[in-house]
């Protein structure tokens, strides 16, 4: 039967600084190669086989994909990289302080930039130096395709095509489908199996670095509840990022 | 112009106990980690920039692959596995010591398994905890072919329809190409680019961790002799591989 997994990338160098990355591609932290390296020992210990990986185009889900798999002993399964699993763009707010921006708007534009379904950021300047008008990962894509904000709504709007056409692809041949990717791009997929709410998708957090398991049916519907290969652990971690932008 | 790079991996825990190696699926040491990141040092030092990644099937050239794209900050570039790209299979010599196997075998038999161009050792039995006969990451390969020794000769085969096919359409769209592999696989790449003949093939030794760069024209062949990215490295590391096997 087909299974989906999902890791999401552990502490980046901007996660440990507290600065919106969306976009940027900054490198996992040590804490974040250990979250990784652990998700792979996860996968072996619980006999969980990816046959395939999916991965953004992002080096902190790249890094945290490359370290589990090592982990794992399945260096050598077929790798496949989308910009569709990109983390949501974080639009004018990329590069800026959380702690910071929160003084700066106030806590109700704050959340609403980080939790609304709907409302992007402003867009990002061409200009800047954390835009990616020009990134040479995204030259084999229609440059009209590549945002400069994203919202929830647009993220899922991006993603599902690819994960109706790809990802289901190996899915539907009964293969173990592991997916490293990010905090919004994984709530979105996760929104989409589960048929989450609109409004209900705010509350999803998902932790970093414990792999998210379904198991599916041939109409890629899930049997049972998803679970976490660590639930102690994932519930630990969901608190932890339920409560980041907090931080003084 | 197309643009091919080749980078053969670093010493691995079985090159560091001088044991063949062959298919079996043993990892970089940690000297061989560190060749893998000076290659990726290189690619960036000398601005060359891959744009898709091939690599065979086993984790010492996967791990090169993603130390040395992880140096070049090229993570994200799109990577294709084959077994074409495969160590030549040691067949019964996997898993036995270089210098015993001399010892044992007298200096010409053990020239003959290493060196000659169509003399492949004996097959090893599938029973042997060294054979790859139920490897998992072969399964959607006919089981026919994968094989149970080889000689060079046989590399060159199974190589050059992966090479003709599926790395020379990348290479014919104008792209930049990396092939992170083994001695004998690149090997039997460099004699059929460089035209080299069955006898000389033999003394043609490519160091490990140290790019090796072509550059081609629209039908492939060669514009001007192939270079390594540190001339210098390279000449001292082909005297290394050259005298392997002889160590006490």
């Amino acid at each position: 039967m087909p299974k989906l997994v999902l890791v999401r990338h552990g502490q980046s160098e901007w996660n440990e600084k507290n600065l919106f990355t969306g976009w940027v591609d900054v490198r996992l932290s040590a804490v974040g190669e250990k979250e990784a390296a652990r998700a792979g020992e996860l996968l072996k210990e619980k006999n969980v086989n990816p046959d395939i990986l999916f991965t953004s185009k992002l080096s902190r889900a790249i890094q945290t994909a490359n370290i589990a798999l090592s982990s794992a002993d399945r260096l050598w399964i077929p790798t496949v990289r989308s910009w569709r699993l990109n983390e949501r763009h974080y639009g004018a707010l990329q590069g800026k302080d959380k702690a910071a921006t929160l003084a700066e708007y106030g806590e109700e534009q704050f959340n609403t930039w980080r939790r609304s379904f709907d409302v992007p950021p402003p867009p990002i300047e061409d200009k800047s130096e954390f835009s990616q008008k020009d990134d040479e990962r995204y030259k084999d894509v229609d440059p009209s395709a590549i945002p400069a904000t994203e919202s929830l709504s647009i993220v899922i709007e991006r993603l599902l095509p690819y994960w109706q056409d790809t990802i289901s692809k190996e899915l539907l041949e009964g293969k173990t489908v592991m997916i490293a990717a990010h905090g919004n791009s994984l709530r979105a997929l996760v929104k989409h199996l589960e048929g989450i709410s609109d409004a209900d998708i705010a509350k999803l957090n998902i932790p970093t670095g414990i792999p998210l398991v379904f198991e599916l049916d041939d109409n890629l519907k899930p049997t049972k509840p998803s679970y976490y290969l660590d639930p102690e652990a994932a519930a630990a971690g969901a608190a932890a990022v339920a409560s980041q932008g907090q931080k003084k």
